[in-house]
């Protein structure tokens, strides 16, 4: 994906750059007589410095080993944060490259050479789902869970972490389709960080055409953040995309084009 | 590719050491709806240190991401730069790994991890062409044009770079096919540095067996270079080569085998 | 491959860990007309680093080509080292992680990014096998010679290196089937070190387990090593290990799985 970006902080100038980010994962699998599947995945992205006008890669990533089997799966090594997982509670991508989420704890990471380990467990059994995942270096646990009914999914998740810090405690979200509209409504207990609030809506208003709308409420700063973007489906899996996001820390707009191969 | 190397150079002692180099693409592209290629590209080089006898491998390079249709290809990132991809000015790889160019200036980085931001657009329309290439870190512009005629190719390139430098602002060659001979002539100023020229000729004397004959002149220093090399085809992408070149820089001799897979 | 570890050295705490290796190979070959087989091949691993509870990467490592035709294999870059690669002399990897061996040279680097440059040549023709491999940052050569006869292979090597050091100087081995035991007898002088001797055996307890004792004696120290260790056949190349093994270090014991893909 690249993009052309203005960044406007309230601290500091504004400037424009060219934003761009290139990943490729590499996925082996095989399976056993008894059908567990078992497999690994790394993952080598190429992404900008920000405005610094530099391209970096960090080289392949700390791998990821699973095991699967029925609606199970158990994860070693870079694992899938459990908090980071959870559905509909972030506002997602607005625009191109702008990510905007209230949770904060351990995630995968793309480009970290070195993390810490982890372990993790996704099981999902009708509508039920669940995610417990581990980070042995610094013993956090996070753990969601789901369930889904009438085409809305709901989801409860919390750490077990004890520290006074401004990682998520606690996390709820509700989203699916109402009268075309994908939504998502988001809570997230921060401890020191406070409490945020988050909803979004997409809906298309043209073949391929899709506009999107964003709110997120931190009560800590009364900070109010508003964004909003349009995307254009090119087909093959390439798509145009504008957004714009504004909030305590200033603006943030771009457009661009993503992609998949 | 991999050769045995003589290195005299006129200022240290001479040596002898293996040289190497494996690199491997990795490219991935998609189409759209209405035509547009969009692709990405990572390389990962593993090499020799000169005669330091150790090997080694920088990891995966910064990544090009390019969108191309009809005749126009845009590149972003650890893009192609435009002089640096003139064609017919420099005299190649004079045997398996001495490669000599009068230009200086930006190019694609096959083992860089971290790169300046590049946006480049590569025309090309019957016997027309053209490549201009921006480094958004220096800012930096190169551009070239080339017109295709009777089998010959002329190309005039520039810069637009101001700085008292020894960096190539302007470059001018021909190259083509007269009466069985593969030719080039090329000439490049490079401010501080001065001008160079350079000629060279490859023909076939039997069959898979080409040699070459190569020369470079650089009126600062009266440096006159003095090369030939000889290739036996292999087949299957492979070739063995062996090659020697003399300036005021000393004597660079080496023989080898140099494949494609 | 991921287990869980029981680390307990004579010096120091005993700890728990999960022990992971992912490792990716990237294999490129081609073909001349004249039947020759060029390649290059690439690895990039993710592991633990012990009990530090974190998982690294250091991306692709430096990178090995080849040249072979017949029974004759020539290695350039990252090289397999030639008592490294000895048959029958190590206790080779009990249970999942734990790999011992008496031989103690330079070998093919799975995460060097920048290693030696080596050179080897690897020869077999019916029941006779060559191995040479020479490090030329070092200047040491290894040598094996392997004869195979009635199903046994005896093997004996040796290095030029002068140097009062640990690393090997003269070593030998013998192994094969003998009434339906795997085993392997190894001796090795590693100079400063002292002598080494080993002893191994595998053997099939019901279709798809296989358990496998170990010993090893090292003259200098008085130390005697021994362990154990059991594997379940998962099918699809995956299996289920546990092994426990103890010495003058300490007890070092895991269980998990592996697999290929």
């Amino acid at each position: 994906r690249f993009a052309y970006v203005y960044d406007d902080p309230d601290a500091g100038d504004s400037s424009t750059y060219l934003e761009q980010r290139l990943q490729l994962d590499i996925l082996g699998t095989t399976e056993t007589d008894g059908g567990l599947t078992l497999g690994g995945k790394f993952r080598t992205r190429s992404y900008d410095d920000g405005d610094a006008n530099t391209t970096t890669n960090n080289g392949m990533n700390a791998g990821q080993m699973f095991v699967s089997a029925g609606g199970l799966k158990v994860e070693v090594g870079n694992v899938d944060g459990a908090l980071d997982n959870m559905s509909y509670i972030g506002l997602g991508t607005i625009g191109i490259s702008n990510f905007v989420s209230p949770i904060s704890s351990f995630a995968y990471s793309s480009t970290g050479t070195t993390v810490d380990t982890g372990v993790a467990a996704i099981y999902s059994m009708g509508a039920f789902g669940a995610h417990v995942s581990y980070d042995s270096n610094i013993d956090k646990t996070d753990a969601v869970l789901s369930f889904t009914t009438a085409g809305y999914t709901f989801s409860i998740g919390g750490s077990d972490y004890d520290d006074d810090s401004e990682w998520t405690k606690l996390a709820a979200s509700v989203g699916g389709e109402l009268a075309g509209v994908d939504f998502g409504l988001g809570y997230a207990n921060n401890g020191d960080a406070g409490d945020f609030y988050t909803a979004y809506g997409q809906f298309g208003i043209a073949a391929g055409t899709t506009i999107g709308a964003y709110l997120m409420y931190g009560d800590q700063d009364d900070n109010t953040g508003v964004g909003a973007d349009i995307k254009y489906d090119l087909g093959g899996g390439a798509a145009l995309k504008a957004g714009v996001y504004n909030d305590d820390d200033g603006t943030f707009a771009d457009a661009g084009v993503q992609f998949n191969f």
